[in-house]
């Protein structure tokens, strides 16, 4: 695989006079009909989609009716990067608590707590994470429920195991594309590449469900509709996909990737945003995704949310304003 | 200001078989006399040297002889960006105390110590942190030791007080340029804009500086041999700075600044180099720097060292290598 070719500019850093820092990079909005509503950059960018891919690994767990019994939070939770906070660590050890599973059965591994309170508080407590803490654990507990409706092996994380494997063919299907790879993502589990414009069909095509279609469409209205209910779960207090689903004027599913990506799911317009900052930055894909719903007008420029992730301030050691993020002109135009 | 035009891929950061995202920019490498030895992207780039400049705003503390008095350590802390661990704070609050000052006449504002160890002993102490872990504490007790000696006010980091002045004066001779503006750091002190060529110069003319020479040469002689005969206080234990000046085969002075930049100072070459990452990662800056010091033959690839910041693999929560960080083909043609 080649890397993607022709990134644009995407976001400025300014600092005084200067344009200190820039970010580049390719997105893409689909319309119900797998079509390109707008790009930036090259569409055929061929992507990781990291976490901004888990309501797609989650789809298998939904269909399979292995996840018939889940609560909305359960599947919110399975589709987030949670911040490892009470909220989110207690409701998924109760999850694995009534498999009868326990932390060591995860295969996600341990991970300090992403949010700066359960983070600080696990450190003045003298503990170490354990895998519940992981930002991926209701994936895998999700794994884990459809790994124990298919009588499948311990091992949910190999390639070949049928929980993966069900995970790529939904993968395959919602993007129309044949995978040509995967990489192995922080939570151990297989993250399977497509093009940009793949994301983008396949996020269009959460956001066009409806009730009285397929299993398929039935699964993705689920798993959107739980997205949008809880919002606090998806993420954590204080971070970009909590906020801005909060902020938006009209229900929208987001969800963050690691090395800058991001989608977006936006049912009222039938459409779906990916984005792939090029050298992998949380603060120019949150610049950008907020950018895009401001775009689209299903987020209000002057919510003090859209501006807190649009173009925030960088602020020093005194909280002096030093400099701003802004989008790139080319990402406006 | 424009930004500066056609940075060049540097780095690339892998995760199975795709480079997921590339880092691109700009990197010079100078000789004695300015001119340019090697060049990747734009020399001209328009550029924020950020910490990177401290041993040129510790020159008037050197040449005023206002530092005369200052221990070899002490200067190392005035280039530094310190870990905040004891080992600087308490050097650096030693050093404010021989004034008669105390932390409330810094006007750096209180940083969480960068390093990991000190930052966890902090929050688990309960104790919030003081300006004194700044990471540039030890350049504002040089700043306001010239401020002493100088008779100027106690505010030291605004752009018309003497000693700002005096900064600018410097990095305007040792750049060769007249800086085009300037933005407020971190810490509250003016940064001055160069073109990378001009850091690169300056860079050089520290390595080729000799005892021999003027009241400049001099001062530069005195503050790249602190900060080659302390790594430790430059930056901190396991971070590149310290560990990189420890593994080079050759004395060589290096340091970081924020938003992907880098400097080295080779006086065996008698050649400077500088660099910045256009979208400001500090992964990226490592590797490019580790690169160009085993490209200039004075860090052994296979060193530990240079292969922990050159290409180090990627390691997710279960230990499992998940991808590399890879100097760019166009970096090492």
């Amino acid at each position: 695989m080649s890397h993607p070719a022709s990134p644009v500019p995407l976001v400025e850093i300014w600092r005084g006079p200067l344009a200190e820092s820039r970010h580049t990079g390719h997105a893409v909005i689909c319309d119900e009909a797998g079509g390109i509503v707008e790009a930036w950059g090259d569409p055929d960018a061929l992507i990781l989609p990291r976490s901004s891919s888990k309501m797609i690994q989650a789809l298998p767990l939904v269909e399979s009716g292995a996840g018939d019994h889940l609560s909305s939070e359960q599947l919110a939770l399975a589709c987030a990067s949670h911040s490892g906070a009470p909220a989110h660590t207690s409701r998924v050890a109760a999850w694995m608590a009534d498999m009868g599973l326990s932390d060591a059965d995860f295969r996600c591994g341990p991970q300090m707590p992403m949010g700066e309170a359960a983070r600080d508080e696990m450190i003045r407590a003298g503990e170490t994470p354990c895998q519940v803490h992981n930002n991926c654990s209701g994936k895998h507990a999700g794994f884990l429920t459809l790994a124990r409706h298919l009588g499948a092996g311990p091992e949910y994380v190999e390639p070949d195991h049928p929980v993966q494997r069900a995970c790529l063919a939904a993968f395959e299907e919602v993007t129309g594309e044949t995978s040509p790879g995967y990489g192995i993502d922080g939570c151990s589990a297989p993250n399977h590449a497509s093009t940009l414009l793949g994301m983008g069909r396949a996020m269009a095509a959460y956001a066009a469900a409806t009730e009285g279609g397929d299993a398929r469409k039935a699964a993705m209205v689920r798993l959107r509709e739980a997205m949008m209910a809880h919002p606090d779960l998806v993420a954590g207090e204080g971070r970009a996909c909590t906020e801005l689903m909060r902020a938006c004027s009209e229900p929208v599913a987001l969800k963050t990737g690691a090395e800058g990506f991001y989608i977006a799911i936006i049912p009222g317009r039938r459409m779906g945003i990916a984005l792939k900052i090029t050298d992998g930055a949380t603060r120019a894909a949150e610049c950008v995704i907020a950018t895009l719903l401001v775009r689209l007008g299903v987020l209000e420029p002057d919510h003090p949310t859209a501006r807190k992730f649009m173009c925030p301030e960088i602020l020093n050691f005194r909280k002096i304003v030093t400099g701003e993020i802004r989008p790139a002109p080319q990402l406006l135009a």
